[in-house]
């Protein structure tokens, strides 16, 4: 195991009702702005339950927060916050509200031009406004860890930073928030967390038990309670399950003393920046692909999860670690995502452009080893054309 | 699932040479009490490494916390805390001293009697000293987590409390500050750990799956590791693996949204208090009599357990518990433990002192349904004779 800190003081409060504990999260003398997205939550009821938690607190709302944020729209809603004088940020939503509000938190008390926060990954940042979380969709993690990525929607440049200022101060989980989603965004919330995991455990063994029995638990749960909830959206158990699995997928925990990919993630935020895929979907057309091509190095821990998680028993590693891309594309297409790029018309072009995007960020040696340079993301694009 | 909430913000730094971050953990302001046990740590070279990060920083040491720490002793410390001036608390040694040192901290800042602290479960703790850990025994968990136990030595009473206000600021988990341990601690820290689980596992199903998944990833991690370190001491990758498990195993995340039990540990903290046992000692002893007295409550989750951690796929429910329990009592024999009264011979005058201290201490419903009373206790303990 290699050494690590770890440290996550965000408080979670989970379960049916619980939005009612913002009432002991936001003292009185504070004014809060509730961000939030499309307006989903006017319809599900959910606005209207955090309302009633914050009678007798001043509060304004900012809607409007799009998927893959908008640096743009984020700056707006900073200078409301300088000029309403807001002490707390309540978001309302799911990841990229919750990253919006990241951004807005750290923005707001930024003494520079906030376009640093970004060129700077997040180092800038000394301070933040305090932020508490609403999730509705189980997905990205980022109520319980301090990382927020949003798109500069001017030059197609999807971005992110990180900062323990902006780790929520809470976060409230209750599943019956995502009983409404509609199914791809369902299916993009279980798969978006799936590989999250599977960043942190498709590398190479350190000897990391308590890490991979966790990974593997998260995976195992992912995949069998997914299928639930496309088939019966309201199965409490099975969102639950999802819920909490999601969360913990990216809290912090699951990466610690071992080592991470991230390559998937990395090159997905250029094809979503430059193309407008959903997150989701970037991650099932690269992740197979970049297996594949990096099979050997990989090849014990696939062999593993093909073992821990498919039931995978027999076989050589190398047969092993077949049957788990196909097995592990399989559960992508049936939770709705495709995986290849031609599914979204595109060709050879997409893969030069995303390398001139990789490149223009700097991302030049990516993955566990640091050894996925620009010729090889070219390469391995090629296999999920 | 159960609702629930979940905040721990102990800063943990784990692996070799993390001792060394306690300088940038304390600051040069602060007037420090390193508080340990019985010297151990002067032999095996973790004082000196303490003193190290320490240079710069004024402290004094309070040593001679005994296993079980006597309430006599931590209330001499905290006189001295109070004459001295102590702004920081730093413990390093195992559960013993750091369940101490979180005595000591909230006494030193109470105001009225220290005893009221136990009496009243620790609800009457407003403040404490800040305390950072340098751990040297995994086992008890305390280092990420608000309990702590102590002993009445004039009484015989082993007690405890919980406050939010004793979680330790942070930890330091060097694996090899337990290479020296004598295998009879490594072995009772190991199953320590081990029942810490069990008794948040072995209750009733509620759909939780990464709470199950998470707790026998535990099990497994502890079962096979256990015994490679009583072979061999200095397998550093093992004694990671048992240090991390033994602190996931009571940091609060497994005990989410989960029915708990706790009984096997309130009823062995009444045979530590009146006859000395090591507190592991009383765990192998009570739960595999309690597990057969309750088998019926508890069938699902035996039989659970019995497939998911001892590999028993055969079988009807009841068998499967069976086999279960008999490989549980086999592998705590394999750790060097007992797990009878009259291997450290009592006999039932034990049982009716026990079931006498339960009920001074008003401890009359026990277990996951608060269904186990004093003539269940009586019982249940007939059956570990």
């Amino acid at each position: 195991m290699d050494n690590f800190t770890f440290y996550n003081p965000t408080r979670i409060h989970f379960g049916r009702g619980e939005i009612a504990k913002i009432t002991q999260e936001i003292g009185p003398e504070m004014k809060v702005m509730i961000t939030y997205g499309g307006g989903s939550i006017k319809k599900n009821g959910v606005l209207e339950q955090v309302k009633q938690a914050l009678k007798g607190i001043t509060f304004i709302e900012f809607g409007g927060i799009e998927p893959n944020p908008h640096y743009e729209t984020l700056l707006r809603a900073i200078d409301i916050v300088r000029e309403e004088k807001i002490d707390f940020l309540l978001a309302v939503g799911g990841g990229s509200v919750i990253d919006g509000t990241k951004f807005i938190a750290a923005g707001a008390k930024y003494p520079g031009h906030c376009w640093d926060i970004i060129e700077s990954g997040g180092d800038v940042v000394k301070e933040a406004l305090p932020i508490g979380c609403v999730l509705t969709i189980a997905a990205t993690g980022s109520e319980m860890n301090n990382g927020a990525s949003l798109t500069r929607a001017e030059t197609n440049d999807k971005v992110l930073f990180i900062s323990p200022e902006v780790l929520p101060r809470f976060s409230i989980l209750d599943p019956e928030t995502t009983f409404s989603l509609p199914a791809n965004q369902t299916g993009n919330g279980v798969i978006d967390a799936f590989v999250h995991v599977l960043e942190q455990y498709i590398t190479y063994p350190v000897h990391a038990k308590v890490q991979d029995r966790l990974a593997e638990g998260l995976l195992n749960t992912l995949k069998e309670e997914g299928p639930k909830v496309l088939k019966n959206p309201t199965d409490y158990d099975a969102r639950a399950n999802i819920m909490w699995a999601a969360t913990m997928a990216l809290n912090g925990l699951l990466k610690t003393g071992i080592p991470n990919d991230w390559a998937t993630h990395m090159i997905g935020m250029e094809l979503t920046g430059l193309y407008g895929l959903d997150h989701a979907q970037t991650l099932t057309i690269l992740m197979p692909a970049l297996w594949k091509y990096k099979k050997a190095e990989k090849l014990e821990k696939l062999a593993q999860y093909a073992a821990n998680v498919w039931g995978i028993e027999e076989g050589s590693d190398e047969s092993k670690a077949d049957q788990a891309i196909e097995a592990t594309i399989h559960f992508f297409e049936s939770m709705g995502l495709k995986t290849r790029l031609s599914d979204y018309d595109l060709g050879s072009q997409a893969i030069t452009e995303v390398v001139a995007k990789l490149k223009e960020h700097g991302l030049t040696a990516l993955g566990e080893h640091a050894n996925i340079h620009l010729d090889d993301v070219e390469k391995f694009m090629e296999l999920a054309l």
